[in-house]
């Protein structure tokens, strides 16, 4: 089943561009603490389809998209590779791989959301399966690593943009369900949905800019 | 498909207690950590509704009702929100959280037993099933959080109520299947087996009785 | 659906030796750990049958048969018992331990690319299974113990004859369909594949032979 999305080859490279840069991101944290070739490779894999797989698993798309496109897996594979060799220079490109990052934040929700919508899941539901899109390929690397997963350390903007995107798909693909444009309107939002995740994510880091926690009352730590 | 217990008011108000008290001592977990609001929603929800989702897998109902069911996001969502800002306050509930937690992991048990029953799983596969709603809940939980799950580090009874709550439901569900009493003394049934499981698991922490470890023969701990 | 392979008794006493071994090992390091007797078994079931379970999830093919085939959970039930008894024998049979796990990985690589191409996958999902057959247990194990899993940490070849021995079946199963050779020259082919996995596994252990990491750049560590 295809998303009126993956027709879109403006979007198609986006999302390649988030694929290749969560797998270098993955890889990179690999190569950082000393593992070998297969580790990196597998980690890289994890970072950049493991969100997609478990959504698939959750949809009952069997077997998940993540282990059948060959496509996605070069892709991942490469990254693996690539950062093997590259990682000193992949280290220094912060802000590249940072926008890259959020473009992979951004097309992963946006693609999550619709795929869900396509296989005729409710709102909730699709939002869910957009989240896990996004979040749960950097949860599963964390995981391996065996560290506390960014998605619950690391406080700036990171799943309120990508629930901001999932919430957002599901009213332009409802609107567009609806008659209230065409499906290219749709592609065009979409597009500018992504966009929308990539400058939240960047102003966050940029400005440092913080969800906040729980309300202080001067025990929150104390077990 | 709905296990007859879903009609069951009691059984209903038990299970929405239960999944209330996982979501709020997940979301301690996380606010005592100092994580931000979302990793502490996320901790709820997972924490609550995990065990559900990986039931809902393991026996091909997808999608999961831990994403589809709305009122069970509801309440664990709530749940979230109200320890960010109350839990100085349900922090020094032990007991009651202790004794609402215990009708968690008894009326999962025995759901998760009798919704595999209901699509058709044999015994042993049932009590797996009723086994993973009670206990993955917490082990995702932990996992997140970067510790070792409750379940593998604490000795006090907890799987094992649970494993004892599994094996009853799959005998009085197999009972009231072969006519020995009809569906009304199951729902009895089921409520005194979740008490049983509340009961057991007090009992355990309050004297605190735990499982015996591997037989001890001098070189347990040695690698 | 079985394969081929479920009817060679040869196949089939490999492949219990194989999760007996993984049973005994994981059970092991619950024991180590001083954890509970349910956790032991708990540790016990996953690193011998999670890696199947989630093969299974990811085909559709579910209830998984880690949780449905009687005779492999007890089979795993009964090696936690074991070692929470037989703790500092088995803790001593280093040797034999690494034997019948590489008969571990190398039998449950060869039955999962071939489960997976009876259910008609293509090649490179097929190998996706076979690896997630051969590797997951061991990975849900470190993942519940709470550290770094082996496949990552440990640079000894574990995933690469694992690999190697998912291509190999994948060609003798394509040559088989194109009927190069009778089922019988398959199975025998099978045989020699978990010999070959094993011989790898264990002259990588015994001349310490590692798999190498990324091209050391002088900056490799560093964060």
């Amino acid at each position: 089943m295809k998303t009126a999305l993956e027709g879109n080859l403006i979007f198609m490279v986006i999302e390649y561009l988030g694929i290749l840069s969560c797998g270098l991101s993955g890889g990179l944290a690999a190569v950082r603490k000393g593992y070998d070739i297969i580790a990196i490779l597998l980690v890289s894999w994890i970072s950049a389809l493991g969100g997609g797989v478990v959504r698939d698993v959750l949809l009952g798309q069997v077997p998940p998209s993540g282990i059948t496109d060959k496509g996605s897996v070069i892709v991942t594979l490469a990254s693996g590779l690539v950062v093997a060799v590259a990682h000193p220079e992949i280290s220094r490109m912060t802000w590249s791989m940072l926008v890259t990052d959020a473009m992979a934040l951004g097309s992963f929700a946006v693609n999550g959301t619709a795929k869900a919508l396509m296989c005729g899941t409710g709102g909730m539901t699709a939002i869910f399966m957009g989240m896990a899109t996004a979040l749960v390929g950097g949860l599963l690397r964390d995981i391996l690593l065996n560290q506390v997963p960014a998605v619950i350390q690391d406080q700036h903007w990171y799943a309120l943009p990508s629930l901001i995107g999932c919430l957002l798909t599901l009213a332009s693909t409802r609107a567009q369900q609806h008659g209230l444009y065409p499906v290219r309107v749709d592609m065009i939002l979409d597009l500018a949905i992504v966009a929308l995740v990539v400058v939240l994510r960047i102003i966050s880091v940029k400005f440092d800019i913080l969800v906040p926690g729980a309300v202080d009352r001067h025990s929150a730590r104390l077990p």
